[in-house]
């Protein structure tokens, strides 16, 4: 379809690909973690103390071996998850250590406020993973935060989840964890069982935690998606096609030290890149940019033949007002309609990733399916065009006692479960409620309504068990 | 660029035409006014009381003297549009009877809010052209509401503005102070100075007012778009492709008209459907089906060669909260994306058309300009991919102080005008202010801000006497 997004030609992809090459070969990316560059040097690359310099035959010859669409698996196989290609994965969101409640104002997370993150994320509809890090609960041990999240996702809810590359440590331990679940180790390498997140530190380097991550999961048999937060002016060029061959030799590094590890590793290209907001100096997430860079970062994976990765429901608004909703909605709109497979954030996040609102996460399920509704194609043939019908209503005539009408309305036309579609008398009637308060009474409805997945009390002794070793002494929430 | 919305194939569009000429060809298009049938008459089109019966072959020939596109010529000349192919127009809402208060309080339009609307059009940055009926004002006389609130718009804003397409008499009016305004009926030849909205009446019908409107407007030299807004499973089909063979039937039917009263007049291909609400039976138009038919109205048009019009910034919301945000943005990105050319209800419009809001207004501005920032190509060069700097600045370096930072920055980076982008702290220091309340200061910043534009003292006598004799002794607000 036409579209008046910018269409990257081939020649451009070229140049963007091109200058990543040249700022590989002339400059090279940093890792902050030793095995990382033995692996690289092993694999015959040039380094030069922590700096690696693959070369583009390195990278493509590496990249060859990553999937370009692959599974995801839940503990309830009904849940399975394809991303790549047309599939697409919508998630929650990730690493705020806030919650904003209705009306504006801030508190610190707690460990409560997971869990209730993770029950909203088993009982929806649009969200087909559960994350990881939805918020960073304030009252855990700091040394095992990552096994009572892991714990608390894995047994709430039974899609497929996230990974915790918070350290060598953290991604260990859930491979560890994982491998309780699915009955062994070798049972994890046939599909992933989690995609985990690992950015890069840009410019032109990976911190110690994010690059030991990538060699731990990609030995577990779990997806990595490696992505690039650049702020325009900041930390990258002020141009956006700039930021794109820098974002772009970033992510192609981290995704070449996962095949590199083990070579087939199911991997995502990913960006999250977004403007420096002039005045203060602050990433802004709700920018038009944002959404120049969700389209150009689907483009590019495409031309890698790789699965790709962007934000979602972004937003730096402070509470979900009308700023939450317009933000929110290009952002999400504009990732699911580029082709993006796996859309981290789609629900809940405000203030610029700073917090997590339950009211803006019921706002963004309701956006996240309205758009899903809209990107479902639609038949054109005799019977849904049905001349014979408006031939015979006639003009001046209605189709509201047809049968066609009773029998395919459900199918054919949304229904809102949060939009406000009364008029203004029922509306005032019901106490003239704006959607932060609709959404708040929703969220009430939805906790009491959740019940744990079915899971065997064996499976839940056996993950505890094993997280109880693993802390090491530690205190865990879950214990 | 790969996008997940349908691009209907060339064999299904050619189906959805060959199905409209089914409909014509079988059951025809009712107009209520006699001239109208008469000319269609006088052009060898079979009519049957008051139904014409155009064939695909008329129908194709009329169409073949409609141009690509055109421009609608402003009182200001540097601020003539141009509508059609990559380039469109942003108006403000239309039709409204109702304005809304922050807080959501509903109350009748007056005539002093129609002219707030022309002040806040006239300051706008996007949106490029004028309006009509923005509300309907109570208080003005019905019998020449439409003189004044025309002459409203067309001397207090130097930009392009709509017809006045509500009757006969009110469609000639409008020329005959065009005629004034530029200088003799034959000035309004080479370029219409208006686009009127001419809407079918679904199914299969045109209202009196709305065809002779047609005949009136395309005889003084002025643009007709014809739209029809179709309910799924009202006023139509259930099914989308039912309906799009069903509008496509209707506009058609209206543009030929529009040809064989001038052939060459500048015409619009439009479509303002969506869905029927299942709970309520009401007209839903934050419905993400509005989008669907938003982006297959764009491509029908293309496939006839004529430019498009859809609507904006539409909504089911009560006041300016996050539904109002999510609708409108889907709604509005959905119509510039898809390349539609004549937006109608870029800003205001709240709760399905019933009521404007000056808020609304405000957030829709920057939500459209944020469009237009997404929009805006980049240019791959040397120059914008910046692998010196990248290179020169390495591995943990920043751009902050960069010379090009510094240079480029306000021309790269979209700056926000209402959206919040400062933390929590200066946010609460601030007030708490949620987008509502920012938009509400701005609405008075910008009508403080606002001066009628500099016409001749000449030409406004001229205007006012002109309206004063074609109001007939009717009461007018503007003299």
């Amino acid at each position: 379809m036409s579209t008046r997004m910018q269409t990257l030609t081939k020649q451009e992809i070229d140049k963007i690909h091109q200058a990543s090459m040249a700022i590989l070969s002339r400059r090279g990316i940093v890792f902050n973690d030793a095995e990382c560059v033995d692996i690289f040097k092993k694999n015959g690359i040039r380094t030069e103390g922590k700096t690696v310099f693959p070369t583009e035959e390195q990278i493509m010859k590496a990249l060859a071996s990553a999937p370009e669409a692959f599974t995801v698996k839940a503990l309830n196989p009904d849940k399975n998850v394809r991303v790549g290609g047309p599939d697409f994965a919508l998630l929650p969101g990730y690493g705020s250590p806030f919650i904003t409640e209705p009306g504006g104002a801030q508190r610190e997370s707690l460990f409560s406020d997971y869990e209730k993150l993770v029950k909203l994320t088993a009982t929806s509809q649009p969200l087909n993973m559960n994350g990881f890090l939805m918020v960073e609960p304030g009252d855990c041990d700091t040394r095992v935060a990552h096994l009572d999240m892991f714990l608390c996702g894995l047994l709430g809810c039974d899609k497929p989840l996230m990974g915790a590359p918070l350290s060598r440590r953290a991604a260990r331990d859930c491979v560890e964890l994982l491998a309780v679940a699915y009955g062994g180790h070798d049972q994890l390498m046939d599909n992933p069982a989690t995609i985990s997140l690992c950015n890069s530190l840009s410019p032109l380097q990976f911190s110690e935690e994010m690059a030991s991550s990538i060699v731990e999961l990609a030995r577990g048999g779990q997806a990595v998606c490696v992505a690039a937060l650049i702020m325009t002016g900041s930390s990258g060029p002020i141009t956006i096609p700039g930021v794109l061959a820098l974002q772009n030799a970033e992510a192609l590094t981290g995704l070449t030290l996962a095949q590199l590890v083990r070579p087939g590793t199911p991997v995502i290209y990913g960006s999250t890149s977004s403007a420096m907001d002039l005045k203060s100096g602050a990433l802004a997430i709700g920018a038009p940019e944002l959404s120049i860079f969700i389209s150009a970062t689907a483009q590019m994976a495409r031309y890698y033949k790789l699965p790709s990765r962007s934000g979602g429901g972004l937003c730096d608004a402070m509470l979900t007002d009308a700023q939450a909703g317009a933000e929110s909605a290009l952002a999400l709109f504009n990732a699911i309609n580029s082709g993006i497979n796996f859309i981290l954030h789609t629900a809940g996040i405000l203030g610029g990733y700073i917090s997590m609102s339950f009211e803006k996460f019921i706002l963004d399920e309701e956006v996240a399916a309205m758009i899903i509704r809209m990107i479902r194609p639609m038949e054109i043939n005799d019977e849904t065009l049905d001349v014979d019908s408006i031939v015979r209503v006639g003009p001046g005539g209605h189709y509201l006692t047809e049968k066609k009408t009773f029998k395919t309305c459900r199918k054919e036309i949304y229904q809102t479960s949060l939009m406000n579609r009364s008029n203004y008398d029922h509306w005032t009637a019901a106490g003239s409620k704006n959607l932060e308060q609709a959404a708040a009474e929703q969220v009430a409805v939805r906790l009491a309504a959740y019940s744990a997945p079915d899971f065997s009390p064996g499976l839940k002794k056996d993950l505890l068990k094993k997280a109880v070793a693993l802390a090491g002494g530690a205190p865990l929430k879950m214990a």
